[in-house]
């Protein structure tokens, strides 16, 4: 096969990896130029600074993920419906050289006369049933905005998004809550991510489980605070419990259930604990995912 | 009976009236003199400034609710347990000065292990109860913090806080969907209240009522905006509809149930808007319900 330049470019981040044919990883790059640094008609410059070199390889390809394909990315790669495999990802990646660079699209779905959609995460989850070798399966995304995803057949059959890392955000920094809190110490993408206090954090959970909107259940930060039950040094693992606690609850979880998480450590961490307390079973896979799908995708192009 | 300064001395604002001794109002004053903007020791400074006037009455009483009997407030009134009722109101008031002065305690509830709070609404319960001549009712009192308050025999029984105005403010100005949503034009306070498009309203309400976590329904705000099904101009109705629908789903109302909201009027008519929906009678007080639970108080001590 041919060389691939593998890209998952962001809202906030540009990570790269150059594969071998086999589609193990001979080097990786990260850099600060989510398509939010990019000006417009900036994108092939930024490409061309941080990744020329890797395409002067004979016949190399590059794939990309993420927002890179929105209307504010580099060229529009228009949502792709569920039910979707990797058939249609295939059909309908969006060229900008035609073949040499393309972007793989993101996929929509409707439920209840509702859209949702998601960019990269699609690469994320044909990745991850690769590496798992599965066909179904109920995968997890946590992050600013997590999916969760159900897969049939090796389809992405539905899908939907939680804005769970951004309401944590949210309420660690702008909310009246911060006042209980200690000063901050992590960015927004790590923000549910560092230094987990078990106790704190499962109690957390264990209230968002027991049914009430975080509406109601947030606002006991402030009200065990004021009677001295909670330490500040705790409070934001205990608010990450009710926040991650409150995802899992709208999930309605079947008890002995499974589902794979497919996210950095720190998130995954939390997550796959948080399960415990609902009795699911728990998978976990790390960002290499996003590499595997690519691979997958440039498998079935022509050579 | 004694000329009573009744106040009502929250976090943001101080309101007081004058009342004659058959409870009406002589006179209303609202100054932006928040206890956030008190300095320790100003209180007694700042009440003879704004009301020192009304105190040369002969045998002239002050009666305060709200944040003023906090630990950052004049003189801290613990809070009295529920259940509660205006008995053990009147028994646990905080004498700034004896005889002459006094703080309303606010209330506390335990529920599930974990506590809950308020401070000033106890006053409006009581006082709307006065003025439906009730002793059992459902009362919201919508807000920043909105209360859900049960009252059963004359008494308070339990509460809940619901983050509801705060939530609708975070997401209106902090979250991602800022970006989708027109520049704001409100005040926190009001955040809920202004120009209510009742289309894109009941629309929210409706998709929070079935049942999805306000962590997936608020996403939709954004996904719509992206198929261009929700015009910028109706996003935030949109968005007041799914944070107060989630308050109302979250409290499980039964059919043809009965509601007393309490509050100004911008409020109450999104929240008597959105329990249509809920198939629930609805009744409405507003603001006056404080001035009358504190006369209440002040009929029960020895003249």
């Amino acid at each position: 096969m041919r060389s691939l330049v593998a890209l998952d470019w962001g809202t906030s981040s540009l990570r790269g990896a150059r594969l071998a044919g086999d589609g193990s990883v001979v080097e990786e790059r990260a850099l600060p130029r989510g398509i939010l640094t990019v000006p417009p008609g900036g994108f092939s410059a930024v490409f061309a600074a941080h990744f020329g070199d890797w395409m002067e390889a004979r016949g190399a390809l590059c794939l990309i993920a993420g927002m890179a394909g929105s209307q504010q990315g580099w060229l529009e790669a228009p949502y792709c419906p569920c039910p979707a495999g990797f058939d249609e990802l295939t059909q309908r990646l969006a060229w900008v050289e035609p073949g040499r660079i393309a972007i793989v699209p993101g996929l929509s779905v409707e439920a209840g006369g509702v859209p949702d959609v998601m960019r990269g995460e699609e690469t994320q989850v044909f990745g991850a049933l690769r590496l798992l070798d599965a066909q179904d399966a109920l995968i997890v995304l946590p992050g600013t905005h997590s999916k969760w995803v159900q897969v049939r057949a090796g389809r992405i059959e539905s899908f939907a998004t939680l804005m769970t890392g951004e309401f944590y955000a949210l309420l660690r920094r702008h909310s009246i809550l911060a006042r209980t809190l200690p000063a901050e110490e992590t960015e927004l993408h790590d923000a549910l991510s560092v230094g987990l206090n078990n106790d704190a954090f499962d109690a957390g959970v264990a209230l968002a489980l027991r049914g009430a909107s975080l509406l109601h259940t947030a606002f006991s930060v402030r009200s065990l605070a004021l009677f001295k039950r909670l330490e500040p040094s705790q409070a934001p693992n205990y608010l990450s419990g009710l926040v991650i606690g409150e995802d899992l609850r709208s999930r309605s979880l079947a008890r002995g259930s499974k589902v794979v998480i497919v996210g950095d450590a720190g998130l995954t961490q939390r997550y796959a604990r948080a399960l415990v307390q609902c009795d699911v079973g728990v998978q976990c896979l790390g960002a290499q995912a996003t590499w595997r799908g690519l691979h997958e995708i440039a498998m079935r192009l022509p050579a």
